[in-house]
């Protein structure tokens, strides 16, 4: 049970723009200060801005920035929108054909653990993932 | 973001005996009536047996048994005991290298999200993945 790399590498590429406020950050940058291929950044982006998160800014100083400030990123939006699968059980999904379902709780079961999970992260931003001493920037 | 195939056969495995409340089950019957391989099923088995929640018994009239009553097997246990990885950020891993790690919190947010996912499945008892109809069997 694990995250994709997909989100995992949104929120890391978040927390690096996080710690940089105000700051252009060019994708070759965040590629090798957090050990990501620069392609799979580049999709990581895209995302980010269609999510409205970041911005990216053309030109010889052009890079990546946070379109907003950290405290109104909420941890639980970035996780929902990226990733592709928050079916934790088969019997998530409608198309499931597990006999037992009209019988089983068990969806039931994992849909409160995974809304508790979730509760925890609507209280986080991105603000709260940046450690004091660094996130003044 | 989903359990692992085994975690979930399990699962289902513990919920079909639990809906067949002292029966001995075959192997060859749960396989079918949960379309899982029969492979994958005895790796399953032989799982739930280590973990002292199921007994086989041999011979003509052999399969499985749950060992214990469907009230005393607790969820989180299960799922805890048959995930094979619960570092659902890579910086839950000790061997982790993301150059983060000393001035971000995302490992703490996701060990607070990760409890609270398990606390709800800590309340959960086999017994109450069994809708109450078919449970008295």
């Amino acid at each position: 049970m694990k995250l994709t790399r997909f989100t995992d590498n949104a929120l890391r590429c978040l927390i690096y723009l996080g710690q940089n406020p105000g700051r252009v950050v060019t994708v070759g940058e965040v590629s090798r200060r957090m050990l990501m291929s620069e392609d799979h950044l580049l999709k990581v982006v895209r995302r980010l801005v269609e999510l409205g998160l970041v911005r990216t800014v053309r030109g010889r100083r052009g890079g990546v920035q946070l379109l907003r400030s950290a405290e109104d990123i909420v941890i639980a939006d970035v996780v929902r929108a990226t990733e592709d699968n928050l079916a934790i059980v088969p019997c998530f999904s409608p198309g499931d054909n597990c006999p037992l379902s009209p019988t089983c709780e068990l969806a039931g079961a994992f849909e409160k653990a995974l809304a508790a999970f979730f509760g925890v992260l609507e209280k986080q931003t991105l603000a709260d993932l940046l450690k004091p001493e660094l996130s003044r920037g």
